[in-house]
Parts: C-alpha cells; sequence; structure tokens
C-alpha cells in the first residue's frame, strides 16, 4: 500500500439510512463498485462527507467501514481536521489505527480573525510533528471563511511529513502559486471539478472532485486525456463535466450530490438535516441523461 | 429557578490548565466569583467558550460542572448548537438534563451556500420542538459567514419555545428590526459590547459579552445607568468600556481574554492551541489600569 | 452664513425631466420646499445625487442652482470628491466659487487595493490643504468598496480644515470611536437612517438622511426629542422611520427614493438609467400612507 | 482596417509628466514602439489607464493622441464605459468619431445594490443599440465590486453589436462558462495575466494583460507557445511571466506598472495622486532582470 498521490479521488459521500442513521453497507457498496474504476483513491469523511454532522464515534465507525472495502492498490485519505490543535493530533493518530494512508488536514477556521498565517502554520508543523501518517493541508474557503495563501502553503510544503495539499479555493493563480512555490514533489490537488483542466496544464497531479462520487470515469479520462498530450479532448470533456459538477456543489450541494449518486446506480441516500434535498430530479436528470456514455454500467 | 432572560451574562471562559487540559475547578472558581454580581446569568459553552475545541465528554463535563457551581439566582444558558440538527437537539436535550435553564442555538454554518433562510428556519423549528428547555437564537455572522436576517428571527419568534436571541452582527439596523418585528416578550440580547449602550436604547434586554469575564460590574453599571434615565452616565461608562472590549474580541481574541482576566484576579489561563495567547501584557494592562474603580476588588 | 454643522440634511436627489436631462426648477423647488422646514442644510451632490451620473458642465450647473435656491440660514454642502486629487482639488475649488458653504468629499475608490490608509491620509490632507471652503470626510463603503477606519478619520480631524465627516457605514461601533477619537469640535454626521436615533445617543451631531428628501419633518423629529431627552419619544419615532428609511435605500434605491418624493408632493421624476424605477407603487404608498402626519402639507 | 479580435492587448497606461499633467508625446512614443511588437493592438482608457482619474477633455485628447500612433494593423480599443446610460452612449459614439475601432465597456458599479443581472442587461443593450462601433463587456469585479455572471454575458452575446468581453474576475471556472455559453465567435478575452496560459486552454482568445505594458513579447510568446501546441513551454513561459505580472497589478498597482516600464526603456512617469508609486525600484528590478531576453531592447 504505498503512498501514490495522484489522480482523481472522490470526497466520499456518506451514506445514512432513510432515518438519518449512519449506512455503513451503502458506503462500502459504493467503495467496492469504484474499486473496478481508474480513481486513484478515495477521501473520507472530507467536506463532502458531512464530517462536521457526525459523532465522535459515528467518524470512526465509517473510517473503520471504508478500510475493510478499500482496495490496497488506492490511496485511504482520511479528513482529520478539527479545530484545536489537540484533537486533531488526537484523530490524525486515531485514523492511522484505523487504517488511513494519509490525513487532509483542513485549516481550523471558527476564530477567523485569528487563524493567521503564522499561527495557522504553527497549527500545522504541530499536526504534522505528530502524525503518524504523512499529511496533506487542506484550503477550502468557501466553507471556513479563511483561505491558506500560496506562500504558507509552500513554506509547509519544506516539513517532510507534510506531503501534499488539496485547494478547492477555484482560484487558479493561487493553484500555480502553490505548484511553482512548493518543494519539488509535493503533491497539489486541485478540488474544483469545474477547472481541472486547466488545473492539470498548471501542473496539479489530480483532483479530489464531488462529482467523482457520481461519475468517476469522465473524471478520469478529462485527466487521461491531458496525461496523453490530447488538449483538444480534455476540453470537450472538461465542458461536459461542468455543468453537473456545478450542480452538485455550489448548486445543489450535497443533496443534489446524493441524489445524483442514486440517479446512476450508486447509493446516494438522504443527507443530514438540515442539509436540503433537491425539490426536484429533473434538474439532474437532464445533465446525467447527456453523460450516458460515463454511468456506471455503461 | 426561574428563566430571567435580561441583564449581562459573559459567555464563560472555559479554563484549561497550563497544558490545556480542562480545569473545572479554575471554572468554577469564576463562577462563584460572579454570583456576589449583578450579572443576569452566565453563558456557557458559548463562541468565547471555546465550545468547538472542546471533545464531546468535555462538554458535558464543563456543563456540570457550571451546574455545581452556579447560583440558584441566575440564568444557566448552554450553548448547545452544532452542525446537524439530530446532533443539536441530542445535545439539547442532554444540556437539560446537567442542568441547563435554556439553550443557545448558533446556526449551522459549514455548507454557507445550502444555509438558506428556509433550511434555517425549519433546523430551528424542530429543534425548538424537540427541545426540553426554551431555546435561544444565536447569529454570530463573524464566525459563521451565516447571517441571521430579522425577519427569520422575527418568524422564529413566534415559536412557543423559541423565547429570545443573540445578535452578534454589530449591526444595530439588524437589531432595531429584530426588536421591531418580533414577538412582544422576545428577549433580545447584544453580543457585541461595543454597542450596548446604543442597543439598550433600541430596546434589548441585555447583553452576552466578552469582556463581561473581566469586568463584570463595569458591564452591570452601563446597564444600570441606562435603566435609570442617566443617558450621559451610560455613554460615558460606554466610552470606558469599550477599548477593552476590542482589545478582548476583535483585538487579541480569547487569548486577550483569558489574559485579562488572569491580569484582575479570575481565572483565565491558556486558550486551546491553535489559538494565540498575546505577545505582551502591556496593552491590556494599560487599559485595565485606567478601569480599576470596576476591578473585582475595587 | 456662518457654518453650522448639525441637524438633518438631506442628500439631495437630482431633479430630471422624463427624457432624463436635468431638471433645474424641479430641484429648486423642492429647496424652497425645505427651506421652510428645520433641516439644518442640504447636501448636493452626494451619492444620493447621482453625481457620478452627471457630466461636469451638469455639476456646475446643479451647484449654481441650488445656491440660487438656498437659505442663507441652512448650510449649503456640496460633494465633491473625485477619483484623483487633482481633479478633487480642482472640483472643490469651482464649489467654493459656485456658492458652497463646505465640501464633502469621499474617498478615492476605484483602486481599491492601492488606498491604504496612509494614501487616503496624504490624500484628505492635499485636498484640505487647497481648498478654500472647510471639508469633510465621507465614509460609504457600500458604494466605493472601501473603508476609512476610525483611527484614519480621527487622525484627519486635527487638521484645521478637515472639520467634519459623514459615516455611511451603518457601523455604530465605528461612528462611536470616531466620535471618541477625533478632536474636540469634529462634526461627525451618521448616513444611516436606521441608526439614526442610536447615533445621536453616541454623540453623532445630525443626519445626512436620504429619506430626509421625503419626509424631512421626520427626521428633524427625531432628533428634537433626543435634544429634548425623550427617548421613547425619539425610540418610537426611529420605529416608524425605519421602514421608508430602507425602502428608498437598500430595497428600491434612488429610483425608489424618487418615487417616494412625488407620492408626498416633492418633485422626485425618473433616477438615470441604468438606475431602474420601483415596478410598483403599492410598497411605498402603504408605507408613507402610516406618515401621513410627517406629510409636507399635513 | 478590419477589426481584429484577438491575441494580447495592453491596456495602455496613460503618460503624464512629472506635474501629472498629460503627457501625449510620451504616450505616443509607447504607442510607436509596440507598433513593431506582435501584439493586437491597445486598449486605451482602460482601468489600468487611470481612466477615472482624467478629465472627460483629456480623456477625448487622450484617444485623439492614440488614433495618430496607431498602426492600422492593431485594434485600436477605447474604455468607453461611464456610469449612465446615457453619458456611456455618448462618450462611445465620441470615441468612434475620434477613431476607436471598437469599445469596451465597463459595468456600472456605484449603485452596487441596485446593480441586478437585468438592470445591467438593459444598460448593455441600449449601449450597444446607439454605438455606432461594435461594443465588448468588461468584467472587473475587484474595481467595481460587481461581477456579470457568466449567463448575463452569454446573453448579451446574442446581440449583433456585442462582439466580445473582457473578463478580469480571475476565476476561470467563470470564464469557462462564458466560452461555453457564448454566441460561437464572441471574443473572450482573459483580463488577468496570471491565469493567461490556462485561460488559453480553455478557450480565450486572447489577453488584456496590465503586464503587456512592460513585456509585451513575454505575454506574445505565451500565446504563440499555446498555438503552437507546445504547452511545455507556455507553462514555463507563464511562470516567468506570473511574478511581475503580480507585481504591476495586485502588489504596486498602477505605479509599479509605470515604473516597470521606466526601468525596460518605455516611457512610465508618475501615476497620479492619489495612486502610490513604489518606496523602492529593487523588487521590481529584480523580477525584470530574470527577464531581460524580453525588454524591448533585446
Amino acid at each position: 500500500m504505498g503512498l501514490k498521490l495522484q489522480g482523481v479521488l472522490p470526497p466520499v459521500a456518506t451514506s445514512f439510512s432513510q432515518d438519518e442513521a449512519l449506512d455503513l453497507n451503502a458506503l462500502q457498496a459504493n467503495l467496492r463498485a469504484w474499486n473496478a474504476t481508474g480513481l486513484g483513491g478515495y477521501l473520507v469523511l472530507g467536506s463532502n462527507g458531512e464530517s462536521g454532522y457526525l459523532s465522535e464515534k459515528e467518524r470512526e465507525e465509517v473510517i473503520a467501514a471504508a478500510h475493510q472495502a478499500r482496495s490496497p492498490e488506492k490511496t485511504l485519505m482520511i479528513g482529520t481536521g478539527l479545530e484545536s490543535t489537540r484533537h486533531t493530533i488526537a484523530f490524525t493518530r486515531r485514523a492511522a489505527e484505523l487504517g488511513a494512508d494519509c490525513a487532509l488536514v483542513v485549516s481550523p477556521c471558527y476564530y477567523k480573525g485569528q487563524m493567521t498565517p503564522a499561527v495557522l502554520e504553527a497549527h500545522y508543523q504541530k499536526v504534522a510533528e505528530a502524525a503518524t501518517i504523512p499529511i496533506l493541508v487542506y484550503n477550502v474557503p468557501q466553507f471556513t471563511g479563511v483561505n491558506l495563501p500560496a506562500d504558507l502553503v509552500a513554506r509547509l510544503s519544506r516539513h517532510p511529513n507534510i506531503v501534499g495539499c488539496k485547494d478547492s479555493s477555484g482560484n487558479l493563480t493561487q493553484l500555480g502559486d502553490i505548484i511553482r512555490l512548493s518543494q519539488p514533489g509535493f503533491a497539489v490537488f486541485v478540488g474544483s471539478a469545474t477547472v481541472f483542466y486547466p488545473a492539470l496544464c498548471l501542473g496539479a497531479v489530480g483532483g479530489i472532485l464531488a462529482v467523482a462520487n457520481v461519475l468517476p470515469r469522465l473524471c478520469v479520462a478529462v485527466q487521461e486525456a491531458h496525461q496523453a498530450g490530447d488538449h483538444a479532448k480534455a476540453l470537450e470533456l472538461q465542458r461536459r463535466l461542468t455543468p453537473l459538477a456545478q450542480m452538485v456543489t455550489t448548486g445543489q450541494g450535497i443533496g443534489g450530490l446524493k441524489r445524483a449518486m442514486d440517479l446512476v446506480g450508486y447509493a446516494g441516500g438522504p443527507a443530514r438535516s438540515p442539509l436540503p434535498m433537491p425539490a426536484s430530479d429533473a434538474p439532474l436528470q437532464k445533465e446525467l441523461d447527456a453523460l450516458k456514455d460515463f454511468w456506471p454500467q455503461a
């Protein structure tokens, strides 16, 4: 299980039954279905995994279940960032015990005004020191209200146990700067499917993309076309991917993401309240119908 | 222990020992010291209580300790808002079992784009239905990145188990609108000490003010002057209060708040990492020296 | 015509005929009607005067027309702030020649990232040095995207030719800080009618309020009640004022403001395109009907 | 002088003498020097031309001077957007008389809250109807505080006299959406040099780039490498371009841009106050020294 940091990873949607209780079988069924695809791995307990909606016990159960269903050839990345340094360290170590290959650590964010670059740098250094698995830095300002600037990420890339990052800002100037300024070999993932192809052009090693829960093969095809030097095809696939990607993120959110999973044959199920479900399937169905060649059974 | 919703409440700083473990004795010592003041109660596990930095078990220990040390004449309000409706309900019910008089429920906020007024209204309605104690709505957009508009709060005020709110937006247009549009008897607290006096002029019933951890008597004096119709004195006290209030909130944050508590004789102690402590005591000391007549022993 | 800086001033709506050409007669008719009220003066070419929608020649015509219609007992304040220091100085001097008592200088704002406090301070110092009339600093971040912090305004208050400011941020913490930190005698006007009464409580000398174009007597009554120490009445009048004030600013904008002027008997007329006019008069009519005792003819 | 809309255009810096008066000779010298390069044209009176810092008369003088110095083989685009529809139309028609090939129309922005998509659409439709030359839509939210969403731009692309746009948001999701949703043949320019190469990958026809005032040949080389299918070279050139591009825009602004022009041999001169000049040449000099192979004389 060597750590390969590249390719497409879905930020795995956490499955619930209709009463919003954990449904670990459904989660495992999804992972097993994805094991047959070209995905590079899975991110469990990321933003799209409703991690903040789970209890401490539920989080551990999710990791253990994912570990059971994983393929040894795919990277098992676990989102372990919490608000305090203390609990982030403890949970990162616990995730390692439960089978994580590496950890994605979102920035603390509640006390936004106090989360200066120096404070964040110290936090990540302490977590990296204490962690028993490699960590990646996670920047998602649309959720956290805190941005990790490129020069901070570049400084962190110099720590031997900080091996990469996921940048979901959607800001390609920043992504380019991170890649340009970081240590060689630092694995930069983009977190916005709508700019996946141009991010690859700038040197990203892959994408951690919500829409990869729905159509992993389409996401993988974008990266394969880019790697093959077929820019025209990569752009064409990107243009097909973009509308669905927007619908299951900024448009309908996790409720839409899970509904889309159901519509193509994965286990979606409800999001936990207060997250809303789509009022109608029609918009999703329309986008999905245009992408039938990338459905799981196609 | 009838529920009296008015006056000044400190959002209690959670005490830690030097290694950042819970120090419940210190927490209780502070509450007991405040029992001799004119405070209307205490908010435990609010934003200034580093609630998001505590484990589930630690939160319960803090409530139990506060319940032991409380005065029966003061309101024990507990911050119980979590991201999911499910866990917010469970924790609100648990807080009631542990002695809470009422609960302050912060808005869910991580998936900001999905937290529409309709979604938030449904969340609060469900929590209010299931809670075994009265609840108050908590709006703190500088931390959550989500604002609860006045018309939403006014609609919620019609629910018999939603008895008040805390608005920390600092926006007095909004505070005035909430008071103007809500049900008669709905208790509107302001959460920004820098506008405490003008908020009282607009009809706020009191303030839940970080700086009340440090100089509760000064905060109470502002409200007493206003109630006595002595606007000149209320304004003068407000002007004395403002610089310290800014320093222990937007300036130095919780680290500064705790340091100021130490400097006047309460138990402050460290904030949990990554929250920083002030580099120097000098700025705080200077402000505090100008307010010696309101120190605990004065 | 001694310069009295206090009381209520309308930021005068610039009158246009139906083809959007200047209608100076209508403008003068409004000023003459207002001369019989308790207004402290008028601000001509402010934000609500569509100043940025006028040509250079039109601006001079407006000042000259206002000068003709003014009462010698009321302050004629002219908005003279432009983007460049050079043209702001020239226009401020020209406004003085055309009869201005003082000038309100909005912050330059187009190159937001470059408008640091030091840059803005130098700009205002140069304008104050070169101006032949006193100037006031104007902060309106909802339009400019630039905020003038309290300590900057306080430093500027030390210049002998900078005699006051208008703060339209709606932020009463900031307004309180400006009053607290500025030179004694520095005239601080609030620019948000929704917080007029609490701003007066904090020490503001008056308000420059869009809604004073519509119901000047109601605005003046708020301040008179406050000055008489009748806080209950001031608050009650504020609550009556607020909904209309919101409708003619953040709600329907200048189009709504002008329509409301027409509805009560002043000369409103169209706003210049692209500014929209209200789709229906009904919401304005409803608010105005509740305030008939403050209409011009009442 | 057929209208060719593609390639690199500098948003021409407007030249001033040391006393900040217009220096039309310097402006013309720059244009004549650029006539020997591969630039596709020039944008005169854009954001980087300090257009808002010029009087009405100065703007006409600048256009006339540019028209004299232009090459017939390069596109002369003029920034003609003003706040009102009325004056935007008049100035666009005047620019055509003075020799403009096409006009770039920035969105009105002062009354941000009123500038809804419907209002902006009506504005652009009216300008396009009345203009005697083709127009392009200009989106620059970092200056205007208003964003033109992709679906609005796509609707405008259907008007026969709206032939393209410049998007300076830096948001490549949005740029990709504009290209994907607009009429075939609609010319989409990117306005951020830091994402020039990935924007070309997405289908942009060129860039209107501040840094092209300094090193036009480097900017042109990026596009030539992309057109030749040499992505590795395009990325390498982009990485060399980025740091200088940041310094002369978000870093030091127009003051830095003009200083860099001086340092490589063009006519830079001062920016108008309040725009600041760099405190030191050293940072610019360092970046420029690394790019000597693209200096004008190299």
